[in-house]
């Protein structure tokens, strides 16, 4: 087994990486359950670190569930390590534009997540704990008492400029040059995603989207009364190149709407050159794009990935983002690259809510430009990796035969594709009676499709009772399909 | 003269109540532009004060600029009150339905709006210096320090609990009897107002209107492609019965939205028997009111007004406001009661933004629990009605012969209508030339009409500044009269 010399990022500890380099061995099968891992000793020789520090990782790992101490032996790949399951197949869409129809089935769902006690493997919402709450509300304090007016003043129409500052910025490396000026601050980045859609669209128009969908941005186009049409999407690499020139070339669609990093809820990115060909059809044809990038910053390996906006030329791509997922979910911190649609984004801004909530722009914008944000996105990163795998492989243990789950490089969602005749409205009924809250896949389709599929949040902090809640999941699945099976 | 007991408020110093009784007196008349006033010694026998509080009561008085001394005379009512003007006369509605077009207009207020260093007669947004904010930061220091998970944990999809529990009590004072569940917190009022017209209509729909009516509403119409029919309105009394109950009876309209109490701009206040005949005629036909009740709290005499909703006995009315104009206009803390319409509403809400601030609901839950607000709001009350009075003089003594200025007995906001002749685009152009913000009339018309008026913000603490932008503002316009005055 050869080693390559460690590489230990930015506000990792030592042992982290020691550990991360072992998982990653595991997670290959270049270790496979049941094989004795690299002595202390010898990882302390080919790593040139201390013995302690290989102990520190190797706890670590066992703490993570991925290898377990035999006494005078060693430490070994635990067995029962379930291999992932496949991927999920590619999505056949629908072939014509639908009426999108969602409401009945959203508010099933939304009912039940908000109930304390219930173990929220539904909503896409990471845990609290992960954030790095502490220094935010010392940036609160400091914007409250040093900036009282500015605090509680009213927002300009575009939105707090300093935090419009630390945005831009940010923005570079998602390969975006923008100024301060060509950002509005929306509530969260599903305003920007309400607004963008009205800004370029009038009822009755279709827009490509990719399937299965987040519920949130159907729930949009319903409001709206916009029509879906739903593009071949690979659960890897995103929406179709081919399929979505054929439906631009038909004239059938008036814009696309994409989440084109770690998708929800399938987790695809769409690759580089696919992001340049997507944003060049729809520029040839003069058509918006609007691109929701909310999980952008959660790669979990290398660098973060571009996005189409860093491949508009002609400003046709409204670009939606938001803090909700790696700096306080409930602080409702968005924004809108609008493109050349800015004046009318600007307009139905100031119609719907012309103001966001100051001290919460101002503490984040302070918080960003202290500096820490970059170190935390690392340690958030691995965390939300090792829930995905930790969920993904809990699935792989608990779920029916023939399961497949998403294999995403990024985010902190899981789509579940389960047998046939498992039906995940009734599991998500029957999950709620056991305190645990599920996405069903219905939710992620214009048309109520994907019934026997359904979402996990990996969000929460991994713990016995989520994995319990998991198993129980997988159980009921397998109840419903041994019910199902000897036929009526 | 006679004097009848003091009344002191709770919350207002003695001095503040005894000159607080004389300036009432001056406002009536009772005591007229160089009258002598009662002297110290006279006022402490009639009003069983002492002398130290009489004297600094007259003080007071001098600093607002109602009284003079006069060496070895003693005090005297200022010359140069100006009489108030007379009130605006009763408007003329459009007799037919409109589509509205406001944004070229709106945008060129809101370009110059949020400027600093501009005297913000404009947009109707109060002083931060005049909101409780040091109690405020307290709140959220303590939200933020022992109830981070809640403060940076998504909202539910109704709205921080803790918020709509305080806001239910508070209701009461209003005339409505709700219970929590019934209220929905939104992203200020006028999210409340955009999701609530959408919920209660389709494009197309004729929505009554009072005239002159809040531009923000307007703006709201044209994006939800409503026509509006504008109500014969009294500058005091607001929305004209019969005339709504013909529009509704020839079945013109599908809803009224009325600014209910202190009515922005001409500060109209519903009488409660006219409330009651209003909700009467639109329950009678089915229709939905939207009640914009942002200024109720506002009253600056005897205890606050009611509502519509409180004479709703169908659920048609969805009653609006937030704490913009009265706690923090920067924190966005608004809510909607939605009545029979709460699912409708709540899935809009979903759609658009489907969580509010979480940190800032906290804080202001929080502060409304320990109990200061309604002593702020007194203080408040009584300093928005000094400073309205001071415009109101002002503009008496300023602006052109035969100038009409409203003359609420609540909110913040004056109209001013100026002779025929006056052109209130030019003049905001003019004034804004002068790092000067006004209102002027045709925002507040959906086909630009009221090109005469304006509307003065004074929620802005009374200064020179202010004083000499007002000034400026008057001088501007008859310039503009004595240059069109020789005609073409």
């Amino acid at each position: 087994m050869h080693i390559t010399p460690l590489d230990v990022r930015t506000g990792e500890n030592l042992y982290e990486a020691v550990a991360d380099r072992v998982a990653w061995l595991i997670e290959n099968e270049t270790l496979r359950p049941g094989d004795r891992i690299p002595s202390v000793r010898r990882m302390h020789e080919q790593l040139e670190v201390s013995i302690s520090t290989v102990m520190q990782a190797y706890r670590l790992l066992e703490d993570r569930g991925l290898v377990e101490a035999r006494p005078q032996s060693g430490y070994y790949v635990r067995r029962n390590i379930a291999r992932r399951p496949d991927e999920p197949t590619v999505a056949r869409p629908a072939t014509s534009p639908r009426k999108v129809r969602v409401r009945s089935l959203s508010h099933v769902l939304m009912d039940k997540l908000y109930h304390a006690g219930v173990v929220k493997l539904g909503a896409a919402i990471p845990d609290v704990e992960l954030m790095p709450v502490k220094a935010l509300n010392r940036c609160f304090g400091q914007v409250l008492r040093y900036n009282t007016v500015a605090a509680h003043g009213y927002d300009t129409p575009a939105g707090c400029e300093a935090l419009r500052v630390e945005i831009a910025r940010r923005m570079l490396d998602a390969g975006i040059t923008v100024s301060a000026d060509e950002i509005i601050t929306t509530c969260g980045a599903t305003e920007g995603l309400y607004i963008a859609l009205k800004a370029v669209t009038k009822p009755g128009d279709t827009v490509a989207i990719e399937t299965p969908t987040y519920y949130g941005i159907l729930e949009k186009l319903e409001e709206l009364q916009l029509r879906s049409l739903e593009i071949r999407t690979d659960p890897r690499d995103g929406p179709d190149v081919d399929s979505l020139a054929e439906v631009v070339a038909a004239g059938k669609v008036q814009a696309l709407l994409t989440v084109s990093n770690y998708s929800n809820p399938v987790g695809s990115c769409i690759p580089d050159d696919r992001k340049r060909a997507i944003v060049g059809i729809m520029s040839r044809a003069g058509l918006p794009v609007i691109e929701d990038d909310v999980s952008g910053d959660l790669n979990f390996e290398g660098s973060r990935p571009k996005t189409l906006k860093a491949y508009d030329q002609d400003g046709l791509v409204l670009y939606c983002s938001s803090f909700s997922k790696t700096l306080s979910p409930g602080s409702r911190a968005g924004w809108c690259i609008p493109g050349r649609f800015a004046e009318d984004f600007l307009r139905i801004k100031m119609a719907i809510s012309p103001a966001c909530p100051m001290a919460t722009q101002l503490a984040i914008a302070a918080y960003l430009k202290q500096g820490g944000f970059d170190r935390h996105l690392r340690r958030l990163r691995r965390c939300y990796r090792d829930q995905v795998n930790r969920v993904a492989q809990s699935v792989g243990r608990h779920f029916p035969e023939g399961t497949r789950v998403s294999n995403p490089d990024g985010g902190h969602v899981l789509w579940v594709e389960m047998p046939e005749g498992v039906d995940s409205m009734q599991l998500h009924d029957e999950a709620a009676e056991h305190g645990i809250s599920i996405a069903p896949g219905p939710l992620f389709s214009p048309v109520g499709q994907y019934r026997n599929c359904l979402r996990l949040n990996c969000g929460i902090q991994w713990s016995p009772r989520v994995e319990a809640a998991v198993a129980t999941v997988g159980t009921l699945a397998r109840q419903q399909l041994s019910a199902g099976a000897p036929g009526p």
